[in-house]
């Protein structure tokens, strides 16, 4: 019997639709919380094949969700090529600003050995997965990742990046070729181990401008979707182009992903009149409804059902979930989706 | 003769368009560093009418724009109603974190009083403005001015205003009815000083999901338009929901604003295929082309230009000049764009 979430990536239509949410490992969970305290810092965690196997199956056993999805960072892929890569506690990632030679210093000769235990938690995860459930890999998008390596650190404004992006155009596209051949080798390095899937976080893609947007996020994400398509040609891809407004029926038709992630602005109505009906949608319950609870949540949650039903959908939120999030909040969301 | 400006604003297509840039006054002018200086704080810079207006027309002095916007802050308003506000150097605006008992105490009473400096600045300007230019007052956005009054500061996420929204809708529904009140108030009493046409910039509405879009940005905007017509039939006005993604032509239809602004991610292509063809369309080229100046401004202006030539078109940036922007590349943009 195969899977449901694999069934909707398929094409299928099921009602009431799986689900499984961004950030479903993670702070609001006391169990991950002794998980990460015992680990010590978030990359040690990410690189202990048995502990990051461990949080990845924790919301599966207490919510009974349709996929686990590996536990690690997009930030992971660069750190495997030798970039400098820390996580500062409460703030987020710091990387060294990127000046232009590293572009050339970045190391895909050093990606199998460094990603090996990330592997290995795949193949973990894999083997511990309840029988219903799918196993989700990822990477961060091209661009996405070059923002964090460009200008060190998160924020959502990513100054040097896009400076970068139009006054140096060689050089980027240089960076975003060498991240993109890696993100390839690096996803199907996943599915080798056992993921049934992988969805490809082109987080920030949707700041950039129209041209830039096609340029450093369609054009690399069709490149890596090519690429794992003729590897794999049975397995399904989700692609999430976060902020694409008004281009992700675009990004879905080039990019030939199986589905595509909407975040939370997105009217999914909307949406499904945009994209392709042979591409299925994930999401895109905004994480402060899953953190209000109560009216706000079955509002939204029902809102979204009756947008999308009849179509292939992939129950989600249209972000992370976000650390204060009451857990009991994730089960009534559950039962009410199920209840449906 | 009427200015271009306006002639666009009542739907005439002109070639090459006029122009005029979002922050056009401020920090990356040395004659504006000059002022500011001379005027301490942000604040009284804002309500001192000589030195706001003098800063209002110093880039028209050097560059020729078709436009001046007076020179001031959407947050002005819930200052002018008594809500706290200071501006930390270099760190953006700061406000007291809103309790729900703070909402029946926005004192629209002393909003007369407060705004009278700022009218008098209109005033000034509309007096030394160069004939072919036209003078723009604006407000922010009811919902973007909850952002920065409920978070009480900047960053882009919001994340109490959008706990507030999607918990409390009765409380937030009261916020910004009171914010629109005002804001209908302030726009009104900047046209009789003057303001040619005003503009409402709703920089943070996209952010919200699109049910609680409709009714925190489009309805509150439709109410503030269609006063605005009521009192000033011959006024035209010009919205801008940045962020609103796929949702911008259901604001433009639904609003009824002359002209909707564009943000940096939007395609003006799509974009004019959404919006009703009786709106004209403002924008979008990114300030970090601007920034970059040579080929990237060269070929990003040019691609605007042809993707709106025969609609009605304001040339204009998708977001505010950065402080870094050398004046040389404003003036090359400008050359640019009347040498097409």
């Amino acid at each position: 019997m195969t899977k449901p979430l694999l069934r909707v990536l398929a094409g299928e239509s099921l009602f009431p639709p799986p689900v499984w949410l961004m950030r479903q490992a993670g702070r609001y969970l006391p169990e991950y919380r002794a998980v990460r305290a015992q680990a010590g810092d978030f990359i040690t965690l990410c690189t202990s094949p048995a502990l990051a196997a461990e949080v990845t199956l924790q919301p599966l056993r207490r919510f009974g969700l349709d996929a686990a999805i590996l536990f690690s960072d997009i930030l992971m892929l660069p750190w495997a090529m030798g970039y400098g890569l820390r996580f500062a506690e409460g703030e987020g990632p710091r990387l060294p600003p990127l000046e232009l030679a590293d572009i050339d210093r970045l190391d895909a000769e050093r990606l199998p050995a460094a990603i090996a235990p990330i592997l290995e938690t795949v193949r973990l995860v894999r083997a511990g997965l309840p029988e219903a459930a799918a196993l989700i890999g990822f990477a961060g998008g091209p661009f996405t990742v070059a923002c964090y390596m460009v200008d060190g650190r998160g924020g959502g404004e990513f100054p040097r990046t896009r400076l970068l992006a139009h006054g140096e155009p060689g050089a980027f596209d240089r960076l975003i070729r060498r991240l993109t051949e890696a993100t390839i080798t690096y996803l199907g390095a996943q599915i080798e181990a056992g993921a049934e899937t992988v969805m490809l976080f082109e987080s920030w893609g949707g700041i950039l401008p129209p041209n830039l947007f096609r340029r450093y996020a369609i054009a690399p994400a069709q490149r890596i979707a090519a690429a794992l398509q003729k590897r794999f040609p049975a397995v399904k891809l989700i692609g999430f182009p976060r902020l694409a407004g008004a281009l992700i029926g675009e990004y879905a038709a080039v990019t030939g992903f199986d589905a595509v992630g909407m975040d939370t602005a997105t009217d999914p109505a909307v949406a499904a009149r945009m994209v392709p009906t042979t591409v299925a949608l994930q999401g895109n319950l905004d994480p402060m409804a899953l953190l209000a609870g109560g009216d706000a949540l079955a509002r939204e949650t029902d809102g979204i059902l009756a947008a999308l039903r009849g179509r292939a959908h992939l129950f989600n939120l249209g972000h992370g979930i976000v650390p204060e999030t009451p857990p009991e909040h994730v089960a009534a969301l559950l039962a009410r989706i199920r209840a449906a």
